[in-house]
């Protein structure tokens, strides 16, 4: 199947897009985001970026989404690169077997998140990146990355998705609180919890988070952001991590790296092959997009893709 | 890196048994199955089978151990061939953020084990494979697909051992009756434990396992034991949930789906490279082979090899 | 009101037990036993044991019921009286914060039950009881000490009730072998087992049972069971641990020390006053008599007794 | 025993006191809050509020300490006056087997507290009392109860130890914040937090606070602070919920409703009898006053008071 063509790929992704179209069951965007709430869940988009930096893609494409937690990976390459391994000394490596927003395990853990990609471990990756920086340092810093990674200068935050996160941002609020009291925690909880949901508040297009992932995929001509050594690891964090506590059927269905957000956007990363990028504003029960995951099963049974054989 | 050649391995196992031998903190053989607690851990073997029937092989590979939780994934094997997808009624795909022995989850999730790999998930795939056959029958199906995927005859039960776990099983009993009391065990509990004990009991050689394990990473020339499709899971299930509660960080430094027993045994998966097996009777805290995980992490770095990138 | 007759009391039982028999939601018998599962919800019966063996009743008071773990009171007491202090090595103090069956907080307290009156802090003390008895030593033991506190010979194991409760002892005996794992199970778990459905299937009237807890009230001319020291241990338990998830609710709203037992009985004590016992067979979200609950809330309020002022 | 004097009281008393100025090992000040870590671990008094205003005391008694968590006892009084048992919507009345500040109850009960005199509770009653009003008028509402309730005017807040708690207030903020996600906290958390702190700032004397707790013990001549079966409810929670996870320890050693406080006070009801403050800053593991339980468990020895009997 290595034979795919861009050509056959698109023919692949068309059906995608084709058959998610038809899908009845759509899942609910978040509601505990206000500005999210109200996103047209009629929307799905595909798109693909592939060696020597051609892109196919299908659907809405093109529509700038709120990225959240997939902007937890790129934070993440960040702060590897910054604080290298001292970095797990404040977050695990496993996954939590709990839902992406659990106070439970912290308190078992005594303030040590579990894995950098549930909430409480982005946001000791976020307050470690802050050290002895000003929040817009740290998010000018997140937004050269996806410029430099994606190849598009044309990637923003928007505002008025951090100010509504922000105004309801009481959960997280109390896992940060948690973890400073448990020394786990930095600087003010206010500066830590406002970059955080600045930097999940990003919005760009499955074409661009494509471009973006290509260095994680390996793909002939892609950026090279970092090391390839820590690649694979940030890829075994995705795989075994990335779905929160629907990681394990992720992996089981599709079997490559994947990190979902609660804007309705998955990013997969095709080793080798390709970086791929998923759309749909609907969630299922574990908080992840429903017709991204259904969308990425059929990608991975049509091109044989995966990591495990 | 794709270009080492059997030479190359040999050279590298020769290297890694070296370094293994040198270790002055060996981890402690488990001392819950008393036939166990008096293996002598000073012992390291590990094997490696190539495309084209090779086998490479350094220390005490031809020294037979007991498998234990190494069972699982041919149970599991066998389980999917005789019951398909509604076996996943009965047991999870979840890595359980907990230890293998747990029986809190089981409360949480109502008599439904987290994941095949973990002590209840494994008595619900034995009870599910019991379901109308003797003991005597399913053991004698474990022993006829090790042989066969192992090619070699000389695979059996150390009933001494098998007799020692059943003296102690209370807590495998309890979970088994946790089970039973959500209707989620079928067969009586003293059947499915016996079964149990006994399928954990197989003694195999690091060859022998690096062998039996070829299937799974569809090296060429390797006997056809599953469809290509459950490979994929297989190994998907082995790389979430393989290490119990240090699944994650065995992702992370090694990235190969693999899974450990408590005998000291690691059963690693290459796809399309090699089958791996290696043993070291000292366990760490998580009830993983010390030395095992230690020697698979430079097997990693030495041959560049991870499903990650 | 300290000056409540006996005439008074009779008054307050019937009022109470008419208003009882107009109840329309009266809560379902248990139907994890068989044998209690077709009991008739319809029943109702409270009975009163007064200074000088005095017993005044009203509904269904002289009908015979299990007294599950009603039993686990006497049992208490009789260990106790023969442990002494050592039995808190085995089994602690305080209130679970969980249901009756939970088998959490035994991992988390690593094989101590929280309280004797959880059930695996009952087969706790059962077990303690047993070293180097028989079961029918301790079911004799047993029953002497109730036909001795309610002098009346006429009080029997319903054996058919016992059996009916073995054959469905999943939870139980997963209770059990999790203690053996942790060392707090000294005889084999089907002789505790065994022994503990005996004793839950005693049967007894109210009457019998307002009688048998007079030795808890110290009401004058009560036979005197144990130390009066001991006697208040045993009060201060059944009001923090009496009644599984709902004895802060029980103390709330009745302010008497209690005990319920899954076939629909609760023992009260009003130290000084009276022994009081209720039965209606059907049962709460919490496990215990819903009409029982009721009745005793309405008992209190009529004769303002509370232990707490 | 009903029949002691005042004068056999006061020479219990002075034995106490002499008893535990002997004692060496005297547990530790709570180190969190920096304010009370430096409060002399030698200091001992006790005092006890009899029928008719008389008070008898030993050792230590009219030195000001921080009540702390004894505030819990009357921000719940107030709030039942002023809410009755609407207050019951927002926090439960059962024991929670778990730390004064352990925040997985919160999770698993889906933000409502298990009880009012756990810090969550605490903070889900102090927030029900500062609907539509200003913390300094809950505060002063709280210093009005005290000052009427123990009938002395010279009761104040120490605002550095408030501002030493709020400083280091990250677990209670946690607590907060969780049950503002919840929707069981409705105004701004600063403002609940900050009223709680202030209110657990109150300093008093043993003598003050064995006075202010009359109405609880319903001792002849006391203020009638609420109605009688309202002080019955509360006795019921101080009983199952006023030592943490102690609670039921306490109960079965001293057989009275208690609340204790951090900063090393508990006071104690001895229902028609007494009211009764103990005080020495050293705490236990559960973070109760060492001294002062030991010295509470003589006390119930000596006077035979207990309400079980």
């Amino acid at each position: 199947m290595d034979t795919l063509t861009a050509a056959d790929l698109q023919q692949i992704l068309d059906e995608i897009a084709h058959a998610m179209a038809a899908e009845v069951d759509r899942g609910a965007p978040a509601t505990y985001i206000p500005e999210l709430a109200h996103v047209d869940p009629s929307q799905f988009g595909i798109a693909m970026a592939l060696p020597g930096g051609q892109v196919v893609a299908a659907g809405d494409a093109a529509t700038p989404f709120s990225i959240q937690s997939i902007s937890k990976v790129f934070m993440l390459a960040i702060a590897l690169g910054r604080l290298g391994d001292t970095l797990w000394q404040r977050v695990g490596r496993e996954p939590s077997g709990a839902a992406f927003n659990s106070i439970v395990q912290l308190e078992h853990d005594k303030g040590i998140p579990r894995n950098p990609f549930i909430n409480a471990g982005a946001l000791a990756v976020t307050d470690a990146i802050l050290k002895g920086h000003q929040p817009r340092e740290v998010l000018g810093e997140l937004l050269r990355f996806l410029r430099e990674a994606a190849g598009d200068d044309d990637i923003h935050i928007n505002r008025a998705v951090a100010a509504s996160e922000q105004a309801t941002a009481h959960r997280n609020t109390a896992l940060a609180e948690f973890m400073a009291a448990h020394g786990n925690l930095k600087n003010p909880t206010a500066m830590t919890i406002g970059t955080y949901v600045h930097q999940c508040a990003v919005e760009m297009t499955c074409e661009q988070l494509a471009r973006a992932g290509r260095f994680l995929a390996g793909v002939p001509g892609s950026p090279r952001m970092v090391s390839s050594a820590r690649v694979r690891r940030i890829n075994a964090l995705m795989l075994t991590c990335g779905h929160y506590d629907a990681s394990g059927d992720f992996a089981y269905r599709v079997g490559l790296p994947g990190k979902s957000g609660v804007g309705g956007g998955i990013l997969v990363v095709a080793p080798g092959r390709a970086s791929i990028c998923v759309w749909s504003p609907g969630l299922n029960a574990q908080g992840n997009s429903k017709l991204g995951a259904q969308a990425m099963e059929r990608l991975a049974r049509a091109t044989g893709w995966s990591v495990f054989g």
